[in-house]
């Protein structure tokens, strides 16, 4: 076998299961593609061989003694550098905490190893989760696979950077206003974020309690939901962790029609400037919806400005990242300039400022509820533009297809849906009411599998160039 | 036909249903009482009786027409002053807004009109909402039924001490940490604090979006599920009403039994400091529920703290209402000094201790919706102390009990449970998961009936003497 680490999980758990090689095999061909990849792009801040092969160990002597294969047994994944893997660095990307190793595994990672992952380690991001182009002042940028000169956006960079470049199988990131989300556009992977509470964030380093969220990178949308069902658990000692209704539909049903299903496009996001081939490439996405049987509404969120909700948001964020680390911020060279600027910020604001933004997003958040009246889901693209090169100036509106789903707390997953002028990926949001992951990850397969390989392809190895 | 104002809501209803009194009648007695009563306890800021003849009018004549009375019409209702209705000073008690009259009905007065209740005016109230013993320095002290010179409670003190004084057959009052409860409970009354989102508070002066609640107080649990089901109504308009979701149980039904049913007591509020006959009320509560078959369980909550939980609760609403009410903190005597002074504290308090203020509210709303995993309701007192003397220095811990079902979004429904050694009432709280009104009620309903006239029945009149 070779370059087993081009397979998706769904993949590499049927070439396992067959005997048609090993977890040893597995993780080794992926600790070589690593090896490869890694001076080129810059994606692992914390690697963990020995405790990987031990797990792969660990996970082939399970399979010799009869137990078969789970779905993530001896699958090789990662997670971004704010998640606790015991052993490794836990720095969230900020500087002051280059030397605090984690003691234990975040509650995330502990899910992931109990259904037989391998973690690799840990991955780059933007200083604390707090910016979306992985140009980490400390630890390096990370470079987009399908262009390093560029970003790959953030804050969970490197996590989607890693799956694009077939680093690992699967990554975690976080999302706290398209965290997960803009580094799976920018990258061409698959990014999802659940409902708030679904998966809990037991050892993730937070930058906005009520905001954020852990959830998977992958390259196909059952590969998320293969993550996701892993994640999906109750943490009773985790105040913010949420149980799920008693009628909550899990795990998706692949082989459902789209016919008749009713999408909305929020007209909100008209005032969002876009790349003209983000919208071209959105248009042709809801085509392939149409010919999926979908019927499309325009509706229109009262009072919602995508501009003014990402800079609530974002000051939400700055606040509460101020808040988690008060007694850090006296600390000089704790954090990156531009970092310590954003939190001081944020603790600067006047408390009547913060509390109008908080109200704005409960605004939004009421009025989002309503969209669900009068569609099953809500499709976008991710992010209004694709990834941009390093030393560009940072678009503002990065967040502004994003945040929303926050906000709401509505689930929401990106799925390629094709590439830009100079072959740079764009992503299609799939959003749906509280609770119903099932659904957006349902929607996310039918479109990837309708619209071919042509937008998910991840890119050829050596990186392909572009400007060419 | 006399003292017609003693009756109950259904038992006014049934008389002017039998033809036993008319409309017109009902309400010209209970104007005749405000007169008796108002001089003594300065309840009515505004009082609107030729719109509440007309109203009379109307409903007799849509009875004469052949239209049977529905359970609210021509029922004399009246309302906290910080509600508006049309054409009547809408003043929240504040000075600065002593001339302003409301141009229309708030939400919910229009789905009482529209039930076909008499509004008879607006109460005095603790100015802005903010505090709890209705001693207005602009509009007067209003006087505990039970004993003049001790407080009603508040804010919606003259809501409470109206509807215990026979002053009107029901009440509306608002609820950020407790404003419906705290007089219901001082002045021997029903109060009710719903869901959030589940009446629209458009037409309310607001305190803090997110803690704001409308609810009525009433002479039994019956009236006050009859006066809920009159204002539930999903508001298109506002941005935070809520749907509740497609499985709420309403109405409630009030011949269900008890037995078997789980409650719990929790442990974290022995923290709070209850007046002797607070706590013995309560035990005798308890042996009520016991005999009525349901059972006990004894739950702490991780991590709450009843004074610190109230200390975040009383920040976020400073700093909310100075928000609202941000361009008149500058106006001259806008505010009292002492109201002025809380919500300066607001507009003065660094963002990052509101945000951790709001976190810690957050992680109590989280721990506290497990309570349902292992109880159907919960039970404690609703204030740890009876109504206290104008003058005395309020007791801290007022909103030590109620603030939780804010915080946490649980139905709060408060309940008379006895006298102290004074004779002063003692309120019981039952909570229930969020959208489980009914069941509060239903429990509510099942502890006045076995409890008997001696818990629940409003004061003789002339008002007793006490401390005799």
């Amino acid at each position: 076998m070779s370059e087993l680490w081009r397979l998706d999980i769904k993949g590499a758990a049927a070439g396992l299961r067959s005997g048609n090689f090993t977890p040893k095999e597995l993780l080794r061909e992926t600790l070589a593609r690593i090896a490869e990849v890694q001076p080129l792009l810059n994606l692992y801040l914390g690697l963990r061989e020995d405790s990987a092969h031990a797990e792969a160990r660990a996970a082939g002597k399970r399979h010799a003694r009869g137990q078969p294969f789970g779905p993530l047994d001896g699958i090789p994944v990662a997670v971004k550098g704010n998640i606790a893997v015991a052993g490794l660095p836990n720095t969230a990307g900020i500087p002051g905490r280059r030397s605090s190793v984690a003691e234990a595994n975040a509650f995330c990672v502990e899910r992931l190893r109990t259904a037989g992952a391998v973690i690799l380690g840990t991955f780059n991001l933007h200083e604390a989760a707090l910016g979306a182009t992985t140009d980490n002042a400390s630890f390096g940028r990370t470079g987009n696979p399908h262009d390093p000169t560029r970003t790959p956006g953030g804050s969970s960079g490197a996590s989607g950077a890693a799956v694009a470049a077939f680093a690992c199988f699967a990554a975690l990131g976080t999302d706290t206003m398209g965290s997960v989300r803009i580094p799976a556009a920018y990258c061409g992977t698959v990014g999802l974020k659940a409902s708030y509470g679904l998966v809990g964030t037991c050892g993730i380093v937070p930058l906005s309690w009520r905001l954020d969220h852990v959830g998977p990178l992958t390259r196909s949308v059952p590969d998320a939901a293969l993550l996701l069902d892993a994640m999906i658990a109750y943490d009773e000692t985790d105040p913010l962790s949420r149980r799920p209704p008693s009628d909550h539909r899990w795990p998706p049903d692949f082989s459902r029609k789209m016919t008749g299903l009713r999408l909305a496009r929020i007209s909100n996001f008209g005032s969002v400037d876009c790349q003209p081939a983000v919208l071209a490439a959105f248009e042709e996405a809801c085509e392939v919806f149409r010919d999926l049987g979908c019927e499309f509404v325009d509706l229109e969120l009262p009072g919602f400005d995508p501009a003014a909700g990402r800079r609530a948001g974002f000051l939400l964020s700055e606040v509460d990242g101020a808040m988690e680390h008060e007694a850090e911020l006296e600390q000089p060279g704790y954090f990156s300039e531009a970092t310590h600027a954003l939190l001081l910020f944020g603790r600067s604001c006047p408390s009547i400022k913060l509390a109008r933004a908080e109200r704005l997003l409960g605004h939004i958040a009421g009025v989002a509820a309503r969209v669900f009246d009068r569609a099953d889901a809500v499709v976008a693209p991710t992010v209004a533009h694709a990834a941009f090169p390093f030393g560009a100036p940072v678009p503002v509106n990065q967040g502004d297809l994003t945040g929303l789903a926050n906000f709401a707390n509505w689930p929401a997953l990106s799925v390629p849906m094709g590439v830009d002028e100079d072959g740079m990926p764009l992503g299609l949001q799939v959003m749906t009411a509280t609770w119903q992951e099932a659904l957006a990850l349902e929607i996310g397969a039918a479109f990837e599998a309708a619209a071919g390989d042509g937008r998910s392809t991840p890119p050829a190895m050596p990186f392909r160039p572009v400007h060419a």
